[in-house]
């Protein structure tokens, strides 16, 4: 091993309790040991580079990341806590998830978690709102809440989107959402979306009698999303919807801290990042960042619909968003967390859903859930508002643990019918 | 193939002017053939999803793409410019990169290149000084420009920095920049930081009759950002560093909308995502919506360095993003680019370089380069000045076509005795 990465390599320190700790999975590069490559790492996250320079000091190596411990392909890295600016999340994976993805010691390497010292998690907001902030204005105290996103997903004017939505509101739905790449474009702009939209949210809540949720995507430039924000919170909406990893950290803090309404988080690109097993950054850890920034809710995968992403995965992420307190599970490769009073992120479960997946989804997320049905709602044989009732009944009759066959609600049999399991 | 997937196939489309055209590497998932997933891109990326919808009509499908050439593992889809929010990088990002990396159907799925059509291209600014407004305010007309990164990377004060960026100017260096994770920490705090190394800036300036460049590094939230790059502007600075990746393009669009100055990109992280040649975004993509958004100085790799990317990698995304005109180059994967007069970035290497590597860099990279050496100054047996005065000397002996060896400056014979290429 060389000399330089020896020195970012201590096996016997013990992290303190104000430092921040990153597990990776490490593969190095053809020839290159395994300390070395995590020594490699460590120094390039911290306060090395690749050969020594004449101006640092041993007051600065004080500063420099750990290498505490290495595990057949794994390793864990202990970074003071000084090194990172509170409440910067740019900065914080700049630090331990920026050049390292590219050194040529490596041939692969996976951010597979980042525990954060409470004394960093207390330099973010978290949610506002979470899970009980969602569930009191919401009226629903404990079954998951049912979603759609108006489909197609693109395409549409916005009287159509509105009617659309209208008709989910009525079959059953909670919540309706904008898809991803739908923001404001010229045969669907923004403004008169938003407009129409939360008009035919008001009837729809009126003809109920429930509280119903419209969430807008107001991905754009920054100052732009917060227009949009205001546009929305101004016309008597509650919510708005981010897709996080293209608009990014800085925009994502930003609409946090404005206080526009509950934020839903769309997750599109993350896999182009997370889904490698070998290299990358996990979708732990993803939705880690994102419940420290303060999303509401989030997408988290479901285990079963048209997404990658297994059942552990999905479950360890769900518990991690939700909980107050992780354990550190070594052969899941978890890293404790002390959430503290940090609220919990309501899970959203989204991506080739359809009723019928809807017990093996609660059964892996529990009750906490915000299950969205796409395809599996508009789909539906006979239209919008069959497919919300047939989804709705689906959840209802979950919670009260009887078997969906059972159920006497024909959109629900028509939607099993129509989609196979 | 599903009735759905082919849909959205169309081998005999001829993209129009305004289409915009990506390229995908494809690895289908496990039984699913080629075609069928290339589909299923298009679908999900546009129009579709997973099931047909009843809400769907012919009006929107017209709004489809296309799938119009597969070629071995690579397909092109064509996607009609009606699709994207003009100005938005996150909206067309959401689409052309969005939940696409996840789908079950593909096993691997890169994007390889965007052609955005020019109505798309004229949406968005583009760099507002780009390598012509640079030269002309640094007044170095033709050779490469000198650059050096303080380290250690972090952990120095605030005076220790200013005081090396000065060494560094003196030795003949023209660019002094933060690294990625500094930005504003306790024991180096931003506005310190910039007043000092601005001061010392302006008495280098004065001692060497150059102009010297000081590039603190504004990563942040978007609001805090703009703060720190107005702080930078009312301070006499005239450049602001950003972190593009892990700040965002929504954050990224907003620096470049304030006219903070000129913008300088660095790419911490880029590599979780472009790395893997089969799985991801090519960081020729990344450059290119970079260019399109407006940085004026952009890392691209160096192909001799400590990092990741080869020689083939550097040389085509330092023409994508210096050229005014990029020819399809189906063996390189490269779609056509007609960027008229969207200015030129200026690329950056950066990342393990000593002077050495001088002359290889500037035979890939010919002189509109930016060649940063952070380690390959203050590693310098004599220290930091000697280091720049090596790198000056090397980038002027290179451009004067004269062997390094033979150069009559001790301290770049000492560079290249320490480190041995």
């Amino acid at each position: 091993m060389s000399f330089y990465a020896k020195g970012f390599i201590d096996l016997t320190y013990q992290p303190s309790k104000t430092d921040l700790v990153a597990l990776f999975r490490v593969e190095p590069a053809f020839g290159v040991e395994m300390d070395e490559a995590c020594g490699a790492v460590a120094a390039e996250s911290s306060v090395g580079t690749w050969t020594k320079v004449s101006t640092s000091t041993k007051k600065i190596m004080d500063k420099r990341a750990r290498v505490f411990e290495i595990n057949g392909k794994y390793c864990k890295i202990a970074y003071p806590s000084e090194l990172f600016e509170g409440g910067n999340m740019p900065q914080i994976l700049s630090s331990v998830a920026g050049n390292i993805f590219g050194m040529n010691v490596v041939e692969n390497l996976r951010l597979e978690d980042i525990h954060f010292p409470p004394k960093l998690d207390k330099t973010f907001p978290g949610p506002k709102y979470g899970i009980p902030g969602i569930r009191k204005i919401l009226k629903v105290k404990k079954r998951p809440l049912v979603g759609t996103i108006v489909k197609p997903k693109i395409g549409l004017d916005w009287k159509e989107h509105a009617k659309i939505a209208y008709e989910a509101w009525i079959g059953g739905c909670d919540i309706v959402k904008d898809d991803e790449n739908l923001t404001s474009q010229v045969f669907n702009p923004f403004e008169k979306r938003v407009i129409e939209t939360l008009r035919m949210r008001d009837k729809a809540e009126k003809e109920t009698g429930e509280k119903k949720v419209y969430m807008p995507n107001i991905s754009a430039e920054t100052i732009e999303m917060l227009d949009r924000g205001e546009f929305v919170k101004d016309h008597g909406g509650r919510y708005i919807m981010v897709d996080i990893i293209t608009c990014g950290w800085s925009g994502l803090q930003t609409v946090r801290e404005a206080n526009l309404g509950i934020i839903h988080a769309h997750r599109a690109m993350h896999a182009a990042i997370t889904r490698n097993k070998t290299h990358g950054v996990s979708m732990l850890t993803v939705a880690k960042c994102a419940r420290m920034v303060g999303v509401d809710q989030l997408h988290i995968g479901t285990a079963v619909g048209k997404m990658d992403g297994g059942v552990q995965e999905v479950e360890a992420i769900d518990r991690e968003i939700e909980l107050s307190f992780i354990r550190e599970k070594g052969a899941s490769h978890l890293l404790a967390e002390e959430w503290g009073k940090m609220k919990p992120v309501f899970a959203v479960a989204s991506g080739g859903v359809h009723p019928g997946m809807i017990p093996k989804i609660m059964k892996i997320m529990g009750n906490d859930v915000i299950i969205q049905l796409g395809g599996g709602i508009h789909g539906h044989p006979k239209g919008t508002r069959a497919g919300a009732k047939a989804a709705r009944a689906a959840v209802e009759s979950t919670v009260a643990r009887f078997p969906l066959d059972q159920v006497k609600v024909p959109e629900l049999h028509e939607a099993l019918e129509h989609w196979k399991v």
